[in-house]
């Protein structure tokens, strides 16, 4: 727990000047005061998070996938095998998969990693390593891990965005792939946000009214077999949770403690961003809700932690889809704050007082 | 009239056989069904735009910016003087406003055009000049236009589109520059889609409270006084519309006759695509609505054309800013259909049925 608390120790407030500042720009930019609207505050979060008031290009935009598997599918909680999760790995490496291509398009680079599939790998340059465990525990039946295991995977996740950062990072997406996922996800939600988990349960990749069903009532038997204690978020990892959810928690506490701003992908990536935020509530000014997931449980994850997304496109596909597309707007907020001329620069009259 | 009519005669239906392959090919990609939402919708559409399953890039994305100014303004019907609509013109070729700064970051290049200011400019190969007056006349005392300055101004627009086809042009985004030209936007808008002046009308640029009054007032005296006949699209135009408008309608007309995706922008732009659509119903089909503004009168646009918003972030800028932004979403959905693997290709097991 130690170095998770001296990364959390490192997390500072928002810049306010270099927001107060940014605002004053974009109040004399030649457009209609507040025009920009979403843009305009999206550009003055990067300011106080950077503490720069006109922050410098994204020449290093990273989207961070973190993949594992889950114990519980074995009761059938997903309309997919649990073979996808390796599969898709191998989809990632070949540059096949909806990850890929949204983060070409906005021209970032893809770190996948290996939390805990469950299946081995050939090494590979394009495939991060931080195996651990084959897969969690089905939380149905015991603790999907040990407190060992939950620490080690906010550990793994600091360590990956740290090897990341010493490449460059200017801003970076969390992504997730992992079979069955939804169900711990929702979990983590339920326990968190004290909401009942029918109110915090979807179709995930796509079961049906029965499998919804079988989902609620194996996430409700986990939760009152494991007692997952509500204000101590490493036991609700441990008991509830995922090893790609406990590593995009300790990759969002260290982009927070570098001043880099975090961009929050749906349903799952927000489940890590939920556990980051209790273990270090000043984290959450780090971060940016990417979109609105179609899937059910994470309003509730954006309302707690009070966020708003920037697209709201129906995405439920996860991977770090909807966070790498909504990057773009993010960069395009930020390039609207340095790059536009100011009414004096241009010549422009301001309005009539 | 004739080539006009001419121009609406060449718009064909959406190809249906290269959207149900796109829906097909969609379906077999290496994700969960339906799974990256309305990005799936969006390439559906451009691919039977085009009539070709599998869209070829976009290569060249154009922006096209018409500009104008407006009689009504010497009611006070803006927060801005008029002389910004001209100034605005020489930022927009140095390369300093918002719609220079957002075409930029998607990679689309800007054509300006002079559709009807009131200021002569010196001849400027980044400027094209299409003028059909300097300025309209007082929608509140008289036509804004003759049906003659109607017409000139779509078949300019058509021109222009046109003359950039020529150069190439995969996608095109239409915005609007003119101060005053929310005012004629929502005499359209009501005239066409039958809603009440007040229900239409927005503090555009940012008028106070008073200035909403005077502007709905003018509006409506512009509505009585010259009687527009909300089935003839042209006398509209004339009587309370605006150059721009015209130009954008006709810019339209001309890109779904090229089988061009049309990316709508905000209110201006979207009064143009009202005037195109009721020119040419089968139009609409090839409009993408790139956000949803805050100026009042543009949900009722939106509805009138059954169009989904790509984007929502509160924008109210213009210029083309929001369709700008959402061509890069629509690039993106286009990606995904086209560069993403299928469960085949990548060896991934599709679910289990």
């Amino acid at each position: 727990m130690n170095d998770i608390a001296k990364v959390i120790e490192k997390i500072e407030p928002l810049n306010s000047d270099a927001m107060r500042e940014a605002q004053a720009r974009q109040n004399v930019l030649t457009k209609p005061t507040g025009s920009l609207g979403f843009l305009e505050e999206l550009s003055i979060r990067v300011a106080g998070i950077k503490g720069e008031a006109v922050p410098p290009p994204f020449n290093n935009k990273v989207v961070i996938t973190m993949a594992g598997d889950h114990g519980v599918t074995e009761d059938g909680v997903s309309a997919y095998p649990k073979d996808v999760t390796p599969q898709m790995i191998y989809n990632f490496i070949a540059g096949g998969a909806g990850i890929n291509v949204l983060a070409r398009h906005v021209g970032a680079r893809v770190v996948i990693v290996d939390m805990g599939v469950a299946a081995e790998f050939e090494p590979n340059p394009a495939l991060v390593v931080k195996k651990i465990g084959f897969g969690t525990k089905n939380m149905a039946k015991e603790p999907a891990m040990t407190i060992d295991e939950a620490i080690k995977s906010i550990k793994a996740g600091i360590e990956v965005f740290e090897s990341e950062y010493a490449k460059g990072v200017d801003i970076v997406a969390l992504g997730d792939m992992g079979i069955g996922n939804t169900t711990p996800s929702s979990a983590i939600t339920a326990v968190i946000t004290g909401r009942p988990p029918e109110e915090v349960t979807g179709r995930g990749t796509g079961v049906d009214d029965e499998g919804l069903l079988n989902k609620i009532r194996l996430i409700k038997q986990a939760i009152s077999l494991n007692n997952p204690d509500p204000s101590d978020p490493i036991d609700v990892l441990s008991k509830v949770g995922g090893f790609e959810i406990g590593g995009i928690a300790g990759a969002m506490l260290a982009a927070a403690s570098h001043r880099v701003p975090i961009v929050v992908d749906g349903f799952i990536s927000g489940t890590g961003a939920l556990i980051a935020a209790e273990l270090a509530p000043q984290s959450r000014d780090y971060m940016i809700a990417g979109h609105s997931s179609v899937e059910k449980g994470h309003r509730a994850i954006i309302e707690h932690l009070n966020l708003r997304p920037v697209l709201d496109l129906d995405l439920r596909l996860g991977e770090g889809t909807g966070a790498a597309l909504s990057m773009g707007i993010v960069e395009a907020a930020c390039k609207i704050l340095c790059e536009m001329a100011t009414f004096e620069e241009a010549g422009v009259s301001n309005r009539e007082e």
